[in-house]
C-alpha cells in the first residue's frame, strides 16, 4: 500500500472512529484501526469494532497502491494528532506501516488486515431518517437509561418507528423519558428495537449538528446508521421492553408551572444540604401563595429551603423526589418553562416542556417519613 | 454574629482559601473554614490551615454583631458558589450558622471557632518583594521539584534572597531548574530557606497576575507571604539543600540553538514511539547540515525520527535524554529560542532561553546502549 493524504483529512475521522476501540480488547486485533485504501474510488476507510459497536469513516486520498492494514489504534491516533498539518505518505507491508512527513519518518508495527473482523451488514432497504430527528430523540431519552450492566435491556433506548413518527423511550426503573418526533417515514410496517445507549451516544457525537439524512437499517440483532461515507453499527438488545405507556397517568389532580432555569438553580443549591445517600428534595406546593417551597434536610450537616414562584392549580401537596433524577430530566429540556402534572404524594409525576416539543419525563416520588 | 455581604464578595475568596483544607484532616476542625467578623474594621477574614499550609483572606462586610465560627469547608464553599449574586445575611450561634438570601434560608452545622488552631506568626520586620518576581521565580523552578514525599527536602524550592537579587532553585536529583531575578531588597543579611513546592504553587494561584508588593517573612520554621489583606503561611523544610551551583559546568564544547516551539512539537511527536517506561529520545547533532535529528525507538511499537534546524557549533554528538524532563523544562521557558550547552554524551547539559531571562535548566543525559 502507498497512499498520500493531508493530516487534516484524517485527524478528525480518526478521533471519531477510535472511540469504538475497546479499552480491554478480547482479541489483540480489536485494539487496532483497520485502514483500507481503494485505488479505484480514491477513498480510504477507517474501521473500528468492539464486537458490539463498530464505527466506519471515509476520506479521500491520493492512492498509488491500494491495500489494507490494521494499525494500533491509540498510538496511531496520537501520532497523527501531533503531526503538523501537511502531507503524509503512508506505506505499508504486512508488518510495518511507515509514515513520512516533510521533516520526519515514523515506523509503526502493524497487524494483518485479514485478522480484523468484518462489520455486520443488514440486507434489504434502508429507511431514511433526518439526523436532526435522531439527535433530538437521543438527547431527550438516553440520559434516563440504566447504567447497570445487569439490567441489560434498560441500558438501551427503545425505538419505535411508524409511518409518521419516531418514539424514543428510556427508563432505569425509577424514571422514564419519552421523546416523540413527527416525521414521515417510508416504512412498510412499524418497527421496534432496543439500541444500547452507549452506541446512540456515539451516534450523537459523530452526527453532531448534522443536517444530513441517515440511512437506517434495523433488525433484531443489529442496527446500522449510514450517511456520507460514515457508518455506525451496533448490536441491538434482545427482550421485551417494559410497556411504559401504561405507567403514564391519564388524569392529574394538580398542575404546576415553573421557570426551568430557576428551578434547576434552586435544586442545585438546596441539594447541597440533602443527605448524601439518596439526595431527597421535598416540594411543598402552596396554591394560595402560588409558590413551591423546595427543601432538603440532612441530619448531619443542616437544612435548606427556598421558595420559587409557580402557577399552581389544584390543592396543596407535599411530595418528595430524588434530586438527581429531577435535575437530569429538567436539564434535558430546552424550554423556558416546564409543567409538573401531579396526583397524590405517592403517584408518578410527569414533567413536560411548555412549547412544541413532545417530551414526557416521568419520575416516581419518594415516600417522606417525618 | 450577624453579618451581611454580597455573594460576589465572598465567593472568590472562599475558592482560594478552601485549597488549604486537607482532604483527610487529622482533626475534625481542620475540615472547616474559620470565619471571623470584626465589627470595628468591618472586615471578615476566612482562614484555612492543614497544619503545614495556611491561607487567610479578607473581604468587607456589613457587620451588625461580630464573632467567629468554623464552617464545614467543602459544603459552605459549594453552597455559596451556587447562591445567586445578591445579598446574604449570615447569623450564627455556637452550633449553627444560618444564611438568608432573598428567596432562601439555609442552616449549616458549625463548630466552635475556639477549636481552630491559629496560623503561625513570625516576629520582626518583613522584606518587600514584588509579586511579579515571586511569580516568575516559582514558575521557572517549582516544576523541577521531586514529588516523592520521601525526598522531603527536594519537594521544596530553595530560595536565596540577597540585597540585589532572588534565586529560586529546584531539583529532583535528575534535573535542576534555577531562576534568578534582579530586584533590590531591603535586607540586613542574605537569607536561604526551603519552601514546599505545594505552598508556592498555591501562592502562585492566589497571586495570579498580581502587580502588588508582597511582605515576606522567613525563618527556619515558617514562611509568611502577606498582601492586601491576604496571607499565605507555610512551614519551611529543614535541612541542607544540595550545593547545586557546583553541578553546572563552567565550560562547554558545543552549543546548539533551536526554536523552542518547534523542538517541543517534534519531541511530542517522536515520543509517541518512545518506550513507555523511560521515554528516551536521542539527539544527533550534525554540524555540517546544521540540524539535530531527534529519534525514538520502542522495541514493541516502532520508531520515529525527525530533523530540526539548529545553529550548531562544535563537533557532532549523539546524546540521549528523558523526553519528559526535556519537555517540562522547555515548556517552562517563554523565549522564542533556546540554547543547549553541551560537553560529552554523559555530561550534564544546560538549557537557557535566548533573551533577558536568567534561567538555567540542567538535565543529565541517559547512557545509550546500542
Amino acid at each position: 500500500m502507498k497512499i498520500k493524504f493531508k493530516q487534516s483529512d484524517i485527524a478528525g475521522k480518526l478521533a471519531s472512529v477510535v472511540r469504538a476501540v475497546p479499552s480491554r480488547p478480547t482479541h489483540p486485533v480489536l485494539a487496532n484501526i483497520l485502514l483500507c485504501a481503494d485505488a479505484q474510488s480514491s477513498k480510504v476507510t477507517l474501521t473500528t469494532f468492539d464486537l458490539s459497536l463498530g464505527i466506519h469513516s471515509t476520506f479521500n486520498a491520493d492512492i498509488e497502491v491500494g491495500g489494507a492494514i490494521a494499525l494500533p489504534a491509540k498510538l496511531f491516533t496520537e501520532l497523527i494528532s501531533r503531526l503538523p498539518n501537511g502531507e503524509i505518505v503512508l506505506e505499508s507491508d504486512e508488518a510495518i506501516a511507515s509514515l513520512t512527513t516533510s521533516s520526519g519518518h515514523y515506523e509503526v508495527r502493524a497487524m494483518d488486515a485479514e485478522e480484523f473482523p468484518e462489520l455486520p451488514e443488514i440486507e434489504g432497504d434502508a429507511i431514511r431518517v433526518s439526523a436532526r430527528t435522531l439527535l433530538f430523540g437521543i438527547k431527550h431519552s438516553s440520559f434516563a437509561c440504566s447504567d447497570e450492566e445487569t439490567k441489560q435491556l434498560l441500558t438501551g433506548v427503545h425505538l419505535k418507528i411508524s409511518e409518521d413518527s419516531l418514539e424514543f423511550a428510556a427508563t432505569d426503573g425509577h424514571r422514564l423519558a419519552i421523546a416523540q418526533i413527527d416525521e414521515e417515514i417510508a416504512i412498510a410496517s412499524p418497527l421496534e428495537v432496543n439500541i444500547p445507549a452507549k452506541a446512540l451516544r456515539e451516534l450523537e457525537r459523530v452526527l453532531l449538528n448534522s443536517e444530513d439524512v441517515v440511512e437506517v437499517k434495523l433488525n433484531e440483532e443489529q442496527s446500522v446508521f449510514a450517511w456520507r461515507g460514515q457508518k455506525l453499527v451496533s448490536r441491538t438488545l434482545e427482550g421485551q421492553f417494559p410497556n411504559y405507556s401504561q405507567l403514564i397517568p391519564r388524569q392529574f389532580e394538580r398542575l404546576a408551572t415553573v421557570h426551568r432555569r430557576n428551578i434547576i438553580s434552586v435544586l442545585e443549591r438546596v441539594s447541597v444540604l440533602a443527605d448524601q445517600k439518596n439526595s431527597i428534595v421535598k416540594f411543598s406546593l402552596n396554591s394560595s401563595s402560588q409558590e413551591i417551597v423546595l427543601s432538603c434536610i440532612s441530619s448531619e450537616v443542616g437544612n435548606a429551603q427556598e421558595a420559587i414562584a409557580s402557577g399552581i392549580s389544584g390543592s396543596d401537596l407535599e411530595i418528595a423526589f430524588n434530586c438527581k433524577y429531577l435535575l437530569e430530566g429538567l436539564k434535558s429540556f430546552a424550554s423556558a418553562e416546564v409543567q409538573m402534572h401531579l396526583n397524590g404524594a405517592l403517584s408518578p409525576v410527569i414533567f413536560t416542556p411548555v412549547g412544541g416539543d413532545k417530551i414526557t419525563y416521568l419520575t416516581m416520588p419518594i415516600q417522606i417519613r417525618e
